[in-house]
């Protein structure tokens, strides 16, 4: 059985999580978890951070509605980070992004690659 | 310009990299790096780490041939966590497998989805 107990964390008792688009492959966001948001998030199903700066739990999309819904979790072979493959309602990012990652480095020089969500034309 | 000391650093001097495989998506893993294994990384165009256990570079894949061609470098919304899009030779995981995100989580268990290369038949 898995335990989030036999996973390795860092002096603050965290591990670093990956969320991926499970069905695009797209990387979304990198946060942290400790051992009880890990539990939370396989008992909800919702992914749930540890937010460092306010010292609680983050339950992504709590307030915005913009939530991770867990697809699977995949432990590395280190077994100190986390890969979370996610359904993720709207953007993942709090810029109103879809993905954190969001900006790209070209000939040297910074690159935005894409918008807000709202700002986009709909389909 | 982009400048690696404009980038959000923690206490040691380190963010996380992610490493993705530019074509298929596939997160392969996440290490650390500092300032200058950043510049390294765009200089050569092979992902270059800082190795937190040896304290030094770890240009990946320079004794095992299983380099990270740098196809494109992300940085996140927070600028303190990198997005590597590469072109993986061979392995990424130390232990001869595609990625190190090889173990899944599936009803309360953990499950190995794939073997070391060599072990798989060619096709």
């Amino acid at each position: 059985m898995f335990d989030p107990a036999n996973l390795t964390f860092d002096a603050n008792g965290l591990v670093p999580a990956i969320a991926q688009d499970a069905e695009t492959g797209e990387v979304l966001m990198l946060a942290w978890m400790n051992a009880d948001s890990i539990s939370r998030t396989l008992d909800t199903g919702h992914v749930t951070y540890w937010s460092r700066s306010r010292q609680a739990f983050w339950a992504k999309g709590e307030t915005s509605g913009n939530r991770q819904h867990l697809i699977e979790m995949r432990i590395d072979c280190d077994r100190d980070c986390l890969l979370m493959l996610v359904r993720q309602d709207g953007p993942a990012c709090h810029t109103g992004r879809r993905t954190c990652f969001y900006t790209a480095v070209r000939d040297g020089a910074e690159v935005e690659l894409m918008t807000p969500m709202e700002d986009q034309p709909s389909a």
